[in-house]
């Protein structure tokens, strides 16, 4: 806040000072296109993908209808054709939208399957419906528990209390159990959330056996694939989603795994015509039936928005550029790269890793052990002690601006850093940069 | 779809190719900053907008934490407060975010209400709260409607059928008796939207009035000022809102009447610390409480999106070279040629105006009678021929590439225009040129 006057004030300052401004915003910013920060599942910057998103600012155009965004329109049609094609439902069939994040997308889906099988909530409110409840593992992501709370379903209770300890290991055996118990509790079980590529560890819950378990009790399969489902663009790595064509919907987000600049999600759902059917309320002033053109190609009422930003052209341009074989080429390029952590770490004094086994997605995560603390004995000293050890490593990292990582506690384990690799500009020589600069400043902690 | 190849392939396009693909984009697409596209609400292309939006797309990063976007959050907070002051709450005190468009700020005031009066929905569903009905104006933005649909309220029966036939100018009478109607009725009034600036005539409920209602009654008061909002900028319009400090929460879209590039729109609520403790969910791999900053900076967790695209910095960027006076210059500018348009044809052959009055805001809403309705008399034969007016010369003007204006049917009236001003570049003769291009589409009609 020194040095930089945010204010806002009546009287327009000159066009020096706005360049000034421009400097000095991004001179304070973080380098998130930068090959050593690993901090978040989105990073680096696409070049092509850039030159997308500027034009699209140029165009400044609004997805509702067809008659404003022509191009962009089909372009998002073709698009999420080609995806559910990847997905691997018959044709490429059915419908989808791209929604600003991964959490709205997968609130999509929680909505769809609600007026998928209780049409008359979208009118009549919850009061229509028996309690029902949602199922998903402890380690998907916050937005299925957020999008419960919002929808009315509650974030507990009536959903949550039933499945949070749900890990994704045990989800078949787990999985029904629960789902026998919320029924006998009088509870009606509609959603079954399966994470493909969890935020912390990585990790794919089986779709295939949880596809049985839905199809045995007549219950909504979504597939969050928000980070994971960039996966089914790699012959090598896509049967880590064996199963997911069984789905109703699909989340993915280009903007994690695919480079695509931020934001660009997709939610994609087998059944054509639902997404309208749940959300559409007609608005006369928008939605015309009497232009002249076939008004289908108006997406604006599939929407819970009104104004929905141009996230495709970035996303098609960069397909174009690279090619199905160019995503593929960077997925695998990066959990290569994370093998290589992985290997290199595993074993190396200083180092445990937080769960057994290869990781199956880039993430990598584990525990630095500085030297004070590794002759310790386990116990509450040692697990509070290395529980302000990756705080304080990333504090460091941040203050001398050479890398950043993402750590977290998780369960009843302690503060651990969680690695993960998206930036095509990542190579392995800051995979060991990371290594050493961990090391250098976590020595004398 | 012929003439440009959408489809995506496996292999890589050449660069060339790429620049072609791009080139093609702009050509099929619609000019909306062009000074004669008056389809929409918004419009224009502001040049330091467009820049600060091209910056923000290098940067690449995402609002949820303060530590990748200190200087956007930053530059969010500052512009919140400065927002909130002009609505005129003490100091500037309160709380917001900028969301992806004013349906979903809507959503998030419906959300915040839900939470202030009945908390425990958020953990245990709408089965813990009575049957609530929130109260708006049959001319307000369907987007209430369609929270009320998607958050579990409902859009008929218990909420809407109440208030479906509440217009704005007769809602002081008609609100009291529809409360207590809906509480005879066993039903609890929740919340009452006050729109500033309609959607189709552009008009200001008397927020005054209702604020009185809602006090009487202790019901949220929630001002929709996604396209009016953008009038407390103007020393000679916002008295148009008087009122609007004694709302407990406002949208405001800044990309509608201020001309900021798509999308920018913000939701402003009184009541500090409301918006988390509405939609927190406390995701420990985000939003750690032990990083080495204050983490209230972090604002993700207020939000129920998880990732958040960054739309403060052009907003921000034009308002220091602007000033506050730059954009009162330019809605007053606006606002004058509405008036403009309004004295040239309310009393021009061939013209009939839809409501009665000055324009409140920029939008002027006629029929255009071609010749050969003129002298016909009015009925339904008559009434059903001006209905496929409007279709038919839009068509035309799309057709002819010369300009764009909106229409739609409303309540029992047939199709007529809505035309709405909010492009810095447009003119006098702009207007001029829409009145002739209006006669010469549909002389022969």
């Amino acid at each position: 806040m020194e040095g930089f006057n945010l204010e806002l004030s009546d009287q327009p300052e000159s066009l020096e000072q706005i360049l000034v401004d421009c400097r000095d915003t991004l001179k304070y910013g973080v380098r998130t296109g930068h090959p050593r920060f690993f901090n978040q599942l989105s990073s680096g910057l696409d070049i092509i993908g850039l030159a997308g998103e500027w034009l699209t600012s140029t165009a400044n155009t609004n997805m509702f209808t067809y008659e404003i965004a022509p191009v962009f329109v089909l372009m998002e049609q073709l698009t999420l054709k080609k995806m559910r094609e990847m997905i691997g439902w018959p044709d490429g069939e059915g419908d989808g939208l791209f929604s600003p994040g991964g959490a709205i997308s997968n609130m999509y889906s929680v909505m769809i399957a609600r007026y998928k099988y209780f049409p008359e909530v979208k009118t009549k409110g919850m009061s229509a419906a028996p309690r029902l409840v949602l199922f998903t593992s402890e380690h998907s992501h916050y937005s299925i528990k957020k999008a419960g709370a919002a929808l009315g379903f509650g974030s507990e209770n009536n959903a949550m209390d039933l499945y949070d300890k749900l890990l994704h290991i045990f989800v078949f055996a787990d999985l029904e159990a629960k789902i026998l118990d919320a029924k006998q509790k009088g509870y009606v079980p509609l959603f079954v959330n399966a994470t493909a590529g969890s935020t912390v560890y990585g990790a794919f819950d089986p779709i295939n056996e949880i596809a049985d378990i839905c199809e045995k009790y007549n219950l909504w399969l979504h597939v969050d694939g928000a980070w994971g489902g960039g996966l089914l663009m790699s012959r090598k790595h896509r049967h880590k989603l064996s199963g997911v064509e069984r789905a109703d919907s699909v989340t993915w987000n280009p903007h994690k795994m695919m480079g695509v600049p931020l934001q660009c999600s997709a939610i994609l759902v087998r059944e054509k015509g639902i997404l309208a059917g749940c959300n559409s309320m007609c608005a006369g002033y928008l939605f015309q039936p009497d232009k002249q053109y076939d008004v289908t190609y108006d997406t604006g009422d599939k929407a819970i928005q009104c104004g929905r930003h141009v996230d495709i052209f970035k996303f098609w341009l960069m397909w174009k550029a690279k090619g199905t074989i160019g995503f593929e080429q960077h997925i695998d390029k990066c959990l290569d790269l994370s093998q290589y952590l992985y290997n290199k770490i595993k074993n190396r004094e200083g180092y445990e890793m937080v769960f057994d086994g290869v990781p199956q997605h880039t993430n990598v995560c584990f525990w630095y052990i500085p030297p004070s603390l590794r002759g310790m004995p386990d116990g509450p000293e040692r697990q509070e002690k290395l529980h302000r050890v990756a705080p304080k490593i990333k504090a460091m990292m941040m203050e001398s601006g050479t890398t950043m990582v993402g750590y977290q506690p998780q369960g009843n384990k302690v503060n651990f850093f969680r690695m993960v690799v998206s930036n095509p500009a990542a190579t392995q020589s800051d995979i060991d940069f990371l290594i050493e600069e961990m090391e250098r400043l976590g020595q004398d902690l």
